[in-house]
């Protein structure tokens, strides 16, 4: 660049006379291209083509005259006389305190509905759900939803979250708005640490711990890791969660199945299939609440000491009714174990908050791909979860969840009886959901029954969609964030389904 | 499974007498370890296991004793009497209403600091800067931070964010803290359709827009799908931010450069190079401050029309001081203009809040790789964003804003004239920072002078950083966020720095 031109540049533009560089970020207006001696019509003719153009909805509201006047450096009676013009026009009313706001648009320029996306057409479980399913399943419409996934989220500490965000804004300093650490806030990181340690008995240091938006883009960050040492498998417990194969699928991994059983996962499966990874869910397994069997645990225990890793989804640890805790595997076995949590399951999953404890070998790969991901999460949540973990009040708020929970367990297993003749129930002793199967003889497909439910208004998730291999017919029920009516109700109207199968 | 073995499993487990089942999340404690008759001693010398190994630190609080014996199932006094033994060893203290605190740990056990990360030990500002550079220098101790990249941080609206977040609180259904649409709240992505309508002169529609983490994560998941289609390269800048060309080589790209001079981008080069896109700064180069000239939006309109993407980054282009606004490339040239923006600069960086607005082509191939990117942002700080936007706050807010970085910019162009003698200022029409030039001839390194500020408690970014072909030193100063009295003093001892190496 010409050093002394450009420095004359900048320099006459600061001295330049005002009016020249006039012009407001409201719809780009710059006075320079307004004819001399017409910029009342001018200005008024823009906003008429704004409001015809739908840059300026119906609803919206123009700036104020005194600050519009201001930006085009104009006086008052300009701008003020352009409104008016608009408002003869019909275009715009004056609202008093309000301002003046747009009423009515020329006819043919609606705003799109924001609705669901267009769906294909055919039934909605479908044999091999794609990526769209789930976001086709949340806007289909129904009354009950029981689908499985979130706690109740009627419970959650509104007031609470309130409580801690106003006195993080009263403490927080001004450099905590920065680019932050990509591995997450410290007074976050120690609140996990600590939490991990008192609740999970794994021994961590804030060090150790890597902020991530949940457990979906933990997974997705290892995938990146290990795809570059060459690992292009996983394995996956059979049944296994659909949601949380799609993102290893999305992250370029096979996903060869290893069977669950009444022990948990079947460590000869996984030594047969040969993968050098594999990602359960030990402490209830998703779908069907079974815990991991201590035969089993060892068994992991020298597979991972040969040099296999183990991703722990410890996705709802935290639920359980009447059973011991069941250790996490990273608290065992340490290095073996990439860990992930969240508080999907103890908060909401709107919150996107979750972590990894990752290997040593991992740690700086992760926390690469979570900068080039994302520069690292956001502070202010990170910060008003960090108090809600070290005060206790997560604490509290997992124990009136509990009690609610159990309830909501007992009138499903209660409803299943009396509705879904013939069905089993698994893995009610702890978590967020039912698994119910029917006889691996029964004629129809679960697909069909979820289907009918949905045709009732009523929403499950057939049990294989979250199967690679055949297996009996079932549903899984989410219990938890539906109250006790909706519930009855709810399993009712799929016993009602059942009846059109059989 | 065996399916009457199951059922019978799960009905015999809830049947069971209580006292078995027994146990407690805090350190995972199970009844059904404690030798009968010992269960005081017992529980007390696991309490002082988990001080001694961490997992209870100083400071932390043990349950209360009501909690805990009802978690466990024995009487109260069981709990009261293991936590005296613990105070009489001197491991914790009773606080009144606060509870039972751990003291003191065994010598030997400390808590790891959670300082930054070792760095190499060599110089912090190199020639090829790695990924870790950003944090490597945020980290780095300074006493005044002149690096460009943030707008006035202790301007934020603490206050207005806060009455937002309750109005949201308030009236938010339970629902909305689900798993939610991955392209974003329906309330954000209109307001921003809205604002940019309004604002950037871009007619788009709330369908048209994804939400994301900042532009740092629409790079991302734009280059996700440019890679697909066999995209390779995305020309870049020259001058150019470091950062962002950081997070395209992570992405798998080449960033072969095009010069910018005082029109902007030089569409000669772009053609020369041959790649298929290029990311550009229109409104306001980084780091030059070049507004994009007629000549060369016309010629890249031609150059889009033929097939060329333009990655559009209009990172602070709401912020001016006396110059017409710049319209954004995408509100002239639509389809051919992927549009990435932020609030980043209009907010702070650590919101973490962003928007796309693509070409229809990739919205369907975004939409999915921001789903399992992270299955969407966090519901709660989008609602309240939508609010400060829709209620005008933001606008407000960007008012102030300008007010204040307008002196902050003066003072820092007559700091610089006082003690950096033959610098020419860049770009200070608009944005948040300075570029200032040395001469060509000059017989030193802008690194060299990068490092010998630091070491005098200044941060800034050498020229150097932002450059893939040789140029003229200088330095790239950000005056937003500090305070004028910061400012002037910071590039006083910039100046004297800079005395140092002549």
């Amino acid at each position: 660049m010409d050093r002394a031109k450009d420095s004359a540049g900048d320099r006459s533009e600061a001295a330049r006379p005002r009016a020249a560089g006039a012009g407001s970020d409201f719809l780009q207006l710059s006075l320079g291209d307004a004819p001399p001696g017409g910029i009342t019509e001018w200005l008024a003719r823009r906003l008429r083509g704004a409001i015809a153009d739908g840059r300026l909805p119906v609803g919206s509201r123009l700036p104020a005259t005194r600050v519009l006047a201001a930006e085009l450096r104009v006086s008052r009676g300009v701008v003020t006389e352009a409104y008016q013009r608009l408002s003869e026009d019909g275009h715009v009313a004056g609202h008093g305190r309000n301002g003046t706001v747009v009423v009515a648009a020329p006819v043919g320029v609606a705003e799109r509905a924001d609705g669901p996306r267009e769906e294909g057409g055919g039934p909605l479980f479908t044999a091999t759900p794609g990526p769209e399913a789930f976001d086709t399943l949340r806007t289909a419409p129904a009354r009950i939803d029981l689908s499985p996934g979130a706690p109740d989220l009627a419970a959650f500490p509104r007031a609470a979250w309130l409580r801690a965000e106003r006195a993080v804004l009263a403490d927080m300093p001004a450099t905590s708005l920065r680019y932050g650490d990509p591995r997450g806030a410290p007074e976050l990181r120690r609140a996990v640490a600590h939490w991990l340690a008192r609740n999970r008995g794994i021994g961590c240091e804030p060090a150790d711990v890597l902020i991530t938006s949940g457990v979906a883009q933990g997974i997705g960050l290892l995938a990146d890791a290990l795809r570059r040492e060459g690992v292009t498998a996983m394995a996956f417990e059979e049944p296994g969660s659909l949601g949380v194969r799609q993102h290893l699928v999305a992250g370029g991994f096979a996903t060869p199945p290893v069977r669950v059983d009444e022990q948990g996962v079947r460590v000869d499966d996984l030594l047969a299939c040969g993968a050098a990874a594999v990602l359960l869910t030990p402490a209830h397994q998703f779908p069907t609440g079974v815990v991991l069997g201590g035969e089993r645990r060892r068994a992991l225990m020298r597979w991972a000491a040969d040099g296999g890793l183990i991703v722990e989804d410890d996705y709802d640890a935290e639920h359980r009714y009447g059973r011991p805790p069941a250790p996490a595997l990273r608290a065992m076995l340490g290095e073996g174990v990439c860990y992930a949590g969240s508080v999907s399951k103890l908060l909401a999953p709107a919150m996107r908050i979750g972590w990894l404890i990752a290997p040593t070998r991992y740690r700086e790969p992760l926390v690469t791909a979570k900068r080039f991901a994302d520069l690292g999460n956001a502070a202010l949540p990170q910060l008003v979860l960090a108090r809600l973990m070290e005060s206790g009040t997560l604490e509290r708020h997992l124990r009136v969840l509990r009690t609610r929970h159990r309830r909501r367990r007992d009138v499903m297993i209660n409803a299943v009886r009396a509705h879904l003749p013939g069905a089993v129930v698994h893995g009610a002793a702890a978590g967020l959901h039912l698994m119910v199967t029917f006889g691996e003889d029964a004629p129809w497909d679960d697909r069909a029954l979820a289907e009918a439910a949905l045709a009732l208004g009523v929403k499950a998730h057939p049990l294989s969609w979250h199967r690679q291999l055949p297996g009996a017919p079932g549903l899984v029920l989410g219990y938890a964030s539906s109250g006790t009516a909706e519930i009855a109700e709810g399993v009712g109207l799929v016993g009602k389904a059942l009846a059109t199968l059989r």
